[in-house]
């Protein structure tokens, strides 16, 4: 399924050992949720074209959805300008939040919110 | 212009003295790109309802377009359910991207491209 991907992770983890992912969904473009990632995770989500992350927490990998089964198929990722962020595109079977919304950021606007005119 | 927001921002800053801001465009959904806020550039940013963020690499707070014109009027931020990441909606003047490009992301799929289709 993969037509591309760079192995050659290392430029990603030149500031830090973790890299901000975000995760956004292909359907609805709505962004679903943030997570690191070390080279490890990152090399297994390239492997298997589904999400890892690194749980800082509980330092360790994560498979996301093993046990939920809200898995995210991966479309595309793509490094930002200065290689210190990734974008990643999924499939998200289910709600991305463990609170059973779709998105990590259900609290909409709830720390501001303008007027819908620019 | 602003109808709510909640200047209890210290629950933002419990694990870490900087948050990641991701910004999205109203108009496009498009991610444009990743920043990090301390406490000073999240009140600004509620303050002056322009984006405002943490430079890491100069250690000083910046004013996003300041210099190039190209400025973020936010239309709403929406903390994720942990508090440690935040999603900034903005109206953004030109491109976000210091290269020219409207994303930082603009590399698009250049680490993983699969295909079009679940």
């Amino acid at each position: 399924m993969r037509e591309k991907h760079d192995m050659d992770i290392e430029q990603y983890f030149i500031k830090d050992d973790l890299i901000p992912a975000i995760i956004q969904s292909v359907e609805t473009r709505e962004v679903l949720m943030l997570a690191y990632m070390n080279r490890e995770s990152l090399q297994r989500t390239l492997e298997t074209g589904y999400t890892w992350f690194y749980s800082r927490s509980r330092q360790e990998l994560w498979n996301k959805g093993a046990t939920s089964g809200n898995v995210q198929k991966v479309l595309r990722i793509s490094p930002d300008c200065d290689s210190d962020a990734l974008l990643i595109e999924v499939w998200q079977t289910g709600p991305a939040c463990h609170t059973g919304n779709m998105s990590c950021f259900y609290q909409r606007g709830s720390l501001f919110n303008g007027v819908e005119e620019p």
